[in-house]
């Protein structure tokens, strides 16, 4: 295990302990692992590979430990030349997030996160999450038989705290300003020697490359133009951007592709500051969409997602709800039941294409972060049809509607 | 594009013509592929290969269609040491199939079914079903741009109805004796040229077969001593079975697992039947479990399922709703969160032992069927603890429980 710096993201200030801290001391940014400069892919069967072992010299600060493997990762490309047709442009893919462990994206950073932990001895875990991220956790710390501490909201719905908590977690409903919880979360953890893996902690960051490895891979190395994020915390795709950019590092792929950050109108501090050319973004102060797996007021990687856009040549775009549902519809039709959040990206291409940012030449990802199954009090806003008929009078039924 | 026959199980009548039927004419019971002798593994990298095309050789009478591909398959197997010891046996595996496009393994027998379908040139598909079958066929139907019939059973819950409406089928609620639809929708299919991808039809049948080639690739071919599979219209069984056989054909393997039916007490006409040393099933009653997704009161595959336990050596059981539940939060302590059917598998094993049935050199792999999400109606019967806590109060209460 060789250890590496820990650099900011603002003020380029090193650590060189074994840290597991989030934000530089000085300017208080968030911190990222150095790029990883030399490497290859571990070749190999992956029915009897994990995804960490296959892309292992991008984690040489991680000593891998079969007690945590769930197997996340390697999820499917699913590719829609029909959609593409549409918007006239040349590919539109889906990566579909939600065929992980606990069906979402979250489980790639969860597994690094926790997985350095455990390398640097801790028998405590937390986080700070209403949603995918705490179930997430929640799996992980009982696969590894760690502590694990859930923060969640209080008065969160029975829908979302039940899956959480059937993994067993000490799960705690706090009451109170829930915004100053990830602070706080920091503090308790140094206090308590709990390691609180939240939305961009350095080591969950790392945990999304391989979402960028796996598209290169399936892409046979020629990487799309575009790769579109749903955007909240800021934590994956600032993961995914550095994937590709340690690819290139390697000389696997030639280009880095742009980033395109989507978030709801409803909640959008990072498309708010973009749009306004600002450095930093301000809190949304009445944070409302339907997106709730995206819904924060003020991401903690805000700035830095807004600094890695400028040098990535990216840019960051908001929907609205009615467009979020529609396009949730539209997944659904090409078989991808996801969470509304996930259905901003399709939603985006929509309004890329609109607005004459995309051309013919173009090949977009969609990051599809989540299953549609996380959050079915959506489904209550669609116009789902269901015919009623009589036994005997089906085959009538069936000759009519077929014609 | 191979034509094989079909062969009635029971009195071995073969069909050469290009049919989708389901039961032999003579004796109604159900038809099977011919078992395939000759072929082996596409090796490939699975990140750039479909499940269908690694495994191409055991499909000789498909052609593969880009248009149905949502990347089935390829689901982790993964092992508890730990809980092997609990029992005294040498490791456990979980076939996580809850991590396929619709979260449930159907989606293996959905794709093999479909394109059979399409091959044929059918351009309407249906199924019976209210569960994971209707939500897979409802995908992959709008996935292929088929005009896809779901038939459920009227009154069903909304928590099931609408992850399939979304989709976009037709979804029709049957007003009537439901356990008639199965023969029913077989005489619709035919007057109306609608496929009807049933639970046991044979070419969804075959897609089961995946489970076994995947599951003897992660053992590294050394096959395990009895494989676990709830069991409800009893496709899946006879797929993954036969899935073994044609390894073991092919000289892959060495020998087949014991296949273990388990089905829910509370609905259990296999196992009723398999304990009295019947030939053929009995209907039950008034079918009462918890595992919604195994309660078949009447399976169209029962009889030939009894036979396939004979030839294999294998054996039914039954475990309670009460079981169910302790062995779905048990599950989800190992990061598995599972729907009720498939923890019946897990306390399978626990019956097993407490048989003394299994011993210090078995290696057991237990199917789990489909996600937690599915049915998250069964959270409300277990006791789910979250502590409420103010959050100035929140570092004193950690400091408290964390000791």
């Amino acid at each position: 295990m060789k250890e590496y710096k820990l650099i900011c993201t603002n003020c380029d200030e090193s650590y060189e302990k074994e840290t597991i801290d989030f934000r530089c001391n000085h300017c208080s940014e968030p911190l990222e692992l150095e790029e990883v400069k030399i490497g290859k892919i571990n070749d190999g069967n992956i029915l009897t590979q994990t995804n960490l072992e296959r892309y292992q010299d991008f984690y040489p600060y991680l000593t891998i430990d079969s007690k945590l493997n769930l197997n996340e990762g390697f999820t499917p490309l699913v590719s829609s030349k029909a959609l593409a047709k549409e918007y006239g442009i040349k590919n539109i893919y889906f990566k579909n997030e939600s065929q992980n462990p606990t069906w979402s994206f979250k489980d790639r950073g969860t597994v690094t996160g926790v997985l350095r932990a455990m390398n640097l001895g801790y028998e405590k875990i937390g986080t700070v999450s209403t949603g995918n991220m705490a179930t997430s956790v929640a799996a992980y710390g009982s696969k590894a038989e760690l502590e694990t501490y859930v923060l969640v909201k209080k008065g969160i719905a029975d829908e979302k705290i039940k899956p959480i908590a059937i993994y067993g977690p000490r799960l705690i409903e706090v009451d109170g300003d829930y915004s100053k919880l990830y602070d706080k979360s920091l503090s308790i953890g140094h206090e308590n020697d709990i390691c609180f893996i939240n939305s961009d902690a350095p080591y969950r960051v790392e945990g999304y490359k391989t979402i960028a490895f796996e598209i290169c891979e399936q892409l046979n190395f020629e990487v799309p133009d575009y790769v579109i994020v749903p955007t909240s915390a800021g934590g994956d795709v600032r993961g995914i951007e550095k994937g590709f950019r340690e690819f290139f590092n390697v000389g696997l792929i030639k280009k880095v592709p742009k980033m395109i950050v989507v978030q709801a109108a409803g909640c959008s501090p990072i498309y708010n500051a973009f749009k306004d050319n600002k450095l930093v973004i301000d809190r949304v102060m009445d944070p409302d969409t339907i997106a709730h797996a995206i819904e924060n007021p003020y991401p903690p990687s805000g700035n830095q997602v807004l600094r890695m856009l400028k040098r990535n040549g990216g840019l960051a775009i908001a929907v609205t709800d009615e467009e979020i549902l529609k396009f949730q519809n539209k997944l659904a039709s090409l078989g991808l039941f996801v969470q509304p959040a996930s259905a901003t990206s399709l939603a985006a291409i929509d309004k890329l294409y609109k607005d004459n940012i995309i051309g013919e030449s173009d090949r977009i990802v969609c990051i599809l972060t989540g299953s549609g199954l996380k959050y079915t009090a959506a489904l209550d806003k669609h116009e789902l049809k269901a015919h009623g008929c009589k036994l005997e009078e089906l085959n009538d039924y069936i000759k009519k509607v077929g014609k």
